[in-house]
């Protein structure tokens, strides 16, 4: 593999993203100097994982990084930033948060910009990022085309997004993807409560997912809502009399199957 | 391809699930004598492709089938059986149907029974059977047999399933596919409204999928909902404030999110 350029990586945070994120990148050949988290152990792990250092102190991570990617939650980063950027001018800055805009580095950093993975993390589960979109954003041209080549050595899918269109992709990807996993939740309880394995649903819940690379959506929908079978859906709301949140649930996502 | 008993089967109905059972019986060696469905297009459609004859009135179905399989709407069920079983003592009847008891057949027929696949079908996309539950259940051991020994020409997947299990299983469902379709919708169009493809998604949405296979739904579980992340949450109901029914959407399975 070609050497990248000479790209030195700070990982702040070591959530599921960032963990997945330094892997690929240190797959990709990259030198990832130093882990910061909160957490001891989470910091030590990553790091070890990474060939880094590890810091639990914002105030001492390295100066000498040229990247900086701060991939934390949402909430926690307005307070760090002001100690991540200070006196790091030549640095560049960059968040991987949909909701996040870029101009939360505005007047904080010189050299700023966003990488947005879109995708599922979990610690458990190894995840290919080649065929992952990632969607970058900077402060500028330069900026840009640093992002892009490292993005490019990760995926074949980057792309450019701006601020606003990030944050839509962000809610479209929570229900796609979080109030997806939900529901699947939902019927492994159903199930479970009548001793019932959650494998049962498996091939359909993989049929769901293919036939969408087929059919828009709305074309694929099936189930008594959108026949609007109101005898099926009676028996439904009555099964559910027990939870009444999954109840009150389901009348509405049938509703909104129905009149769309 | 060893030529299966001398089961020959009256499709009563032409629907998605008819179709594709109908095709997948065909494809397995297997006779259909005949489609009825209420609509004529639809009933000479499917029986062109079955390569059967085919009716628009009950009356006129066929006396000398050894199985008929019923796959219509269920509310229209029950008003059409004494004509479907009047004067067949020797043949066997099943329905196709999660949600409806085997017992609708008590009374009305000698020989009986259930057999649901459990899949999502539309008309526009093949779909395979090999790995397909297809869940049994009839009022003797013989039946049984009967629907065993065809439903396994179709499927590596064949159980025993009791009404009320099938109803749960049915219930279920709902939540895996059909909702989690609708989830789908709801995130493209999020995406169109704000000029972007749908096909972002797809590594996302295969992800999610992939993911439950290896982790029970609980433990995968990713978004701010489960982070409990108030800031983002806000913002995105924010986003939602055009759309009110998606907004008591969200907020209601973020809600049963972080309090499961």
């Amino acid at each position: 593999m070609e050497t990248p350029e000479k790209v030195t990586i700070v990982l702040v945070g070591a959530g599921n993203l960032a963990t997945h994120l330094g892997k690929a990148l240190v797959r990709a050949g990259y030198d990832i100097l130093q882990v910061y988290s909160r957490t001891e152990d989470s910091a030590r792990n990553l790091a070890g994982m990474l060939d880094a250092g590890y810091t639990t102190s914002a105030g001492r991570l390295v100066n000498d990084a040229s990247l900086y990617i701060v991939s934390l939650k949402d909430s926690v980063v307005p307070e760090l930033l002001p100690e991540i950027t200070a006196g790091r001018e030549r640095a560049l800055f960059v968040h991987t948060s949909g909701s996040t805009p870029m101009d939360i580095w505005e007047g904080k950093a010189g050299r700023y910009g966003v990488l947005y993975p879109l995708q599922t993390f979990s610690k458990q589960r190894d995840v290919s990022f080649a065929e992952m979109p990632i969607l970058l954003e900077a402060s500028d041209q330069e900026c840009y085309s640093v992002l892009e080549t490292l993005a490019k050595k990760l995926s074949e899918k980057v792309l450019p997004a701006t601020s606003e269109q990030r944050k839509y992709i962000h809610l479209s990807a929570v229900f796609a993807c979080n109030f997806v996993n939900r529901m699947y939740a939902i019927g492994e309880k159903i199930l479970r409560e009548h001793g019932l394995p959650f494998e049962l649903l498996l091939p359909l819940i993989d049929e769901t997912a293919r036939k969408v690379h087929e059919l828009p959506p709305r074309l694929a929908q099936t189930g008594p809502a959108v026949r609007y079978d109101r005898n099926i859906i009676e028996r439904h709301l009555e099964l559910l009399s027990d939870h009444p949140g999954l109840r009150e649930m389901y009348e509405q996502i049938s509703k909104n199957i129905y009149n769309s």
